[in-house]
């Protein structure tokens, strides 16, 4: 059965950077899953018109097209129950979970490394992603993220919650990962990807949780290409 | 079987304050169990020695003595499974709640409330708790909340992965609320009981969300005495 994710690049093909495409990998790997990789470009939004949506990520799942990195961890434990599962218990505290990853996480990288991803996209993609996020920032790039340095001890504070499950638990699901940890893990694998910043200082919990991150299911994120590798 | 709680009070007994406690309390609610509270105060700590602990909430559940409000949540479940569970699925994402609750929730409230709480609590109590509270602020609590209405703004910003969920659910457990929605609720509780500050604005889903918590269980903390009730 042909499996098909659709997957936010750069220039390169292999560089896979979007925090939700990671979200899904990370999803797809924890159930054995395989699946061929299509390369997906921000300029492209016109080629998911198949799956009613302009974003990625989007599974092809035989005769499943499904769009969002929620709704394939949902589709993935309902399709395949004999795998291990992504969601135990009820889903609205992983999604409290998502929901802190993308307007904490997420959004506290966003000021520390935005500046470093038009280098790695396309032409057109470059245009779109400067003028769009020059726009929600409302100022260049490069002035977003110029005292990033000095803001990293903030950022870092803002870690604090997942700090204290991980500095005694091995990961946010206990004893094994599970979509908690890729909802957060998504937006390190993100900055992991398209910058040389180390956002996590070596000493800190978060980092080591980062590091079992990496190595989990064959070493499919510490092993991908990523520019702070 | 006698079921008592500890609780921090001020001066008047009936003003129970925690967010732990209320963690505890809601806890107790939630799975229909009746209790008698026992009043207590923080320069009280010498009270607990039987429960090899000195702080509150402790409950003394027949033969058990369970203090931290976790571990009351934990006990509960395990011992009244015939009630609605608090606990679903993993228990680490209800930690990682917690922690949020703790470190963002809590600690933004305290910046915001903590000069109305001398005036509640007993001369032992209040000299206590200001050297203690300015010794952690670094200054007399009246400047820590002089401005706080302009501070109001970031404090509700910091809520927005509550916001993200409750927008769309009822409950950070779903439909119906769990442990997730009380270990946060605790914390606007306290703010509740002790200031007349409106820390949410009425148009927030997080206001809506405090005013279903409000009306649970019979309105258990809606009813409760509070200075901002």
């Amino acid at each position: 059965m042909a499996r098909q994710l659709y997957e936010l690049c750069g220039r390169d093909p292999e560089l896979v950077f979007s925090p939700y495409c990671w979200r899904a990998r990370m999803a797809l790997a924890h159930k054995g899953l395989g699946f061929t990789s299509i390369p997906w470009r921000f300029t492209e939004g016109a080629n998911l018109g198949f799956a009613k949506h302009d974003k990625v990520p989007v599974l092809v799942d035989g005769a499943a097209v499904v769009p969002d990195s929620w709704a394939i961890a949902q589709h993935l434990d309902a399709a395949y129950p004999e795998t291990p599962a992504l969601l135990h218990g009820r889903p609205a505290s992983y999604r409290f979970i998502a929901a802190w990853a993308e307007s904490v996480v997420s959004a506290g990288l966003a000021r520390l490394i935005v500046s470093d991803i038009p280098a790695l996209l396309d032409d057109a993609d470059r245009a779109y992603f400067v003028e769009s996020r020059e726009k929600r920032f409302g100022r260049p790039l490069a002035q977003v993220t110029a005292d990033r340095e000095a803001q990293l001890p903030a950022f870092r504070a803002s870690l604090q919650p997942l700090r204290m499950v991980v500095k005694t638990e091995l990961y946010l699901g206990g004893e094994e990962p599970d979509y908690a940890d890729y909802a957060v893990f998504g937006s390190f694998m993100w900055a992991r990807c398209v910058s040389p910043l180390r956002v996590l200082a070596a000493d800190d919990s978060v980092f080591a949780w980062q590091e079992r991150m990496l190595d989990l299911h064959g070493g499919v994120a510490r092993n991908a290409p990523a520019v702070g590798g």
